[in-house]
């Protein structure tokens, strides 16, 4: 992780719980980066205020008024429909490299392909990071998982957006506390820009994505002993399957953990969520035809119940389920980095 | 099927069983289409004598020779490494533009933006079709198989290259002679050549696979009754499940049909095939979630053994899978499409 990054996240109008995504990944799990929230329509706020997180990191209305904390990088933190910036976008993100903001980009438009902004940031001696851009060099996966001597755990999800990012994470960072050298992958933006590095996946031809993961994952190996992937999509989402498998068979993992939400029945589809065991079954079978596995526990999005249904939905999944449960952003994660130690034989 | 173009195919020096796949898989399954190979180094040869297949088509030195057979279309058969063509193959494609002659090809190199080609080919009014080109509008799948009234039965195999393509060809083609309405959906670029349409599906972002192939089949289920997909890859090859996964979720099959091959134990990445039950199970489940489904048959390869020894493989096959089971290409695919229309009610 890059710790010495000061981040401005440019947001104009769109910061919000339900608009801004990537920001607010961001605000969550990494405030201590992030120093100003650019957009008009919420300045003189704090990020707390507008979404409950990331405590008096400031919203202000333009780059000027963002100057003064010293940012070193500024993020898009907005998706525009169809993925083109408007022009009073570009103003700022020319006016943020003449500051010499590296420019840390998301979107399906790569910002290094402008010409005009290209050579501008040639000048003032900045980085244009796009996200989405595939690296150049791309294999299919090779088996060298048999080589592997850290372990890997990997979230998976019975839904796409259910919290496999941040359970990822949320481990990352408690088995970095508990003194293991432990890493995380990121598979999409929001990951990336916390991780500083990783590879947008589902930009990728398909026959590259597990290729792609595993190249991550040998690299992290060599100096990591425990590496949390972050998964995308589903197994049991029609529209994000083939992406889930691409990870899952990429990181071959050692331990799965799967991510559920209390309270919800039926994904974005209207498909009614199959049987909890049978997914559980599902993904074991899936990596054990290749290897041993094991599902070392659940990740419960509480979020929107009142902490006695919280704790009652968390009890209520490990009856289910017999494996242990929390909601690790409400609770910590440690029930499930135990687990994880339970299943796994890790170095400190 | 268009049953009246006449192509020739270039595999100059490269015609043979083991380098020119594209091409022997045309002349095995529409040798009717195709009219001559060029090939100076096998000039003279019929492609019986080649390949053993495709009967006296001829092998003629160059494009001239092969002009009198009156070509519509002109196939490039090669695969030079690096996906590059050298300039003697771009002056045959010029010569054949010039004669008229439709260009089909499914290498990495997109033809069709050379921009001498292009002008060419307009200038003479013919087609430069690039397989491998993404279509322009892609989208994600979205459940739409509950609408579907058409039957689907996806190929589905033990390892990549083992006869999916194969047994999904002849078994359209015996339903047709049966007198059904059934098509085949093409996802690589000699299963394209051959039904004149489809999707190089592996060339896809992979959060698109599973999309195109519904829309593709969702588009022939408006006039057909029995589709026929053709699969790609395997589940349990780790180089390529992403996209197995993609065709599987997307096709939703009301039935699959697995290729095994006889004799053979391991993958191209070393890998033990896992127990052919756990196979039929794994690829049942990952279906299950969605949908019933149901395995229907299997298709062995024979390749390689004498007639006893192909028909003990099978009658083996049938007794370790109790399914019904047979080599369509050397035995005929009517014991598999008898046990399709055993599990599927169809209209004539």
């Amino acid at each position: 992780m890059n710790t010495d990054r000061r981040i401005v996240i440019l947001t104009e109008g769109q910061f919000s719980n339900h608009t801004s995504k990537t920001a607010n990944g961001v605000i969550r799990f990494i405030p201590e980066q992030v120093v100003a929230i650019i957009d008009s329509t919420k300045a003189g706020k704090t990020t707390a205020e507008v979404i409950g997180a990331g405590g008096d990191i400031p919203v202000v209305a333009s780059l000027e008024e963002a100057l003064p904390y010293e940012p070193t990088a500024l993020l898009i933190g907005i998706a525009p429909p169809g993925g083109m910036l408007p022009d009073s976008f570009k103003d700022v993100i020319r006016q943020a490299v003449e500051n010499r903001l590296d420019i840390l980009n998301g979107l399906h438009t790569f910002l290094g392909d402008d010409r005009e902004l290209a050579a501008l940031a040639e000048r003032f001696e900045v980085r244009i990071v796009d996200y989405r851009r595939p690296p150049k060099q791309l294999q299919i996966a090779s088996m060298r998982w048999k080589e592997r001597r850290a372990k890997v755990v990997l979230g998976v999800g019975i839904d796409a957006n259910i919290g496999k990012m941040s359970t990822a994470i949320a481990l990352w960072k408690d088995f970095q506390s508990r003194g293991y050298r432990a890493d995380f992958i990121a598979t999409g933006q929001t990951g990336m820009v916390i991780a500083d590095k990783g590879i947008s996946v589902d930009a990728l031809p398909s026959d590259f994505v597990s290729g792609a993961i595993e190249d991550m994952v040998m690299d992290s190996a060599k100096d990591h002993d425990i590496i949390f992937v972050e998964g995308q999509g589903s197994l049991v989402h029609q529209g994000y399957s083939a992406v889930a498998v691409g990870i899952m068979h990429g990181a071959m993992p050692d331990a799965m953990i799967l991510s559920l939400e209390a309270n919800r029945q039926q994904n974005d589809f209207d498909m009614p969520y199959p049987d909890v065991w049978d997914v559980i079954r599902l993904h074991k079978d899936m990596i054990s035809v290749y290897r041993p596995t094991v599902m070392a526990g659940i990740s419960l999005v509480t979020f929107g119940l009142d902490e006695e249904a919280a704790l009652e939905g968390i009890k209520n999944t490990e009856r289910d389920t017999g494996l242990p449960t929390t909601d690790p952003l409400r609770f910590g994660a440690r029930p499930l980095s135990d687990a994880i130690l339970a299943r796994l034989s890790i170095s400190t």
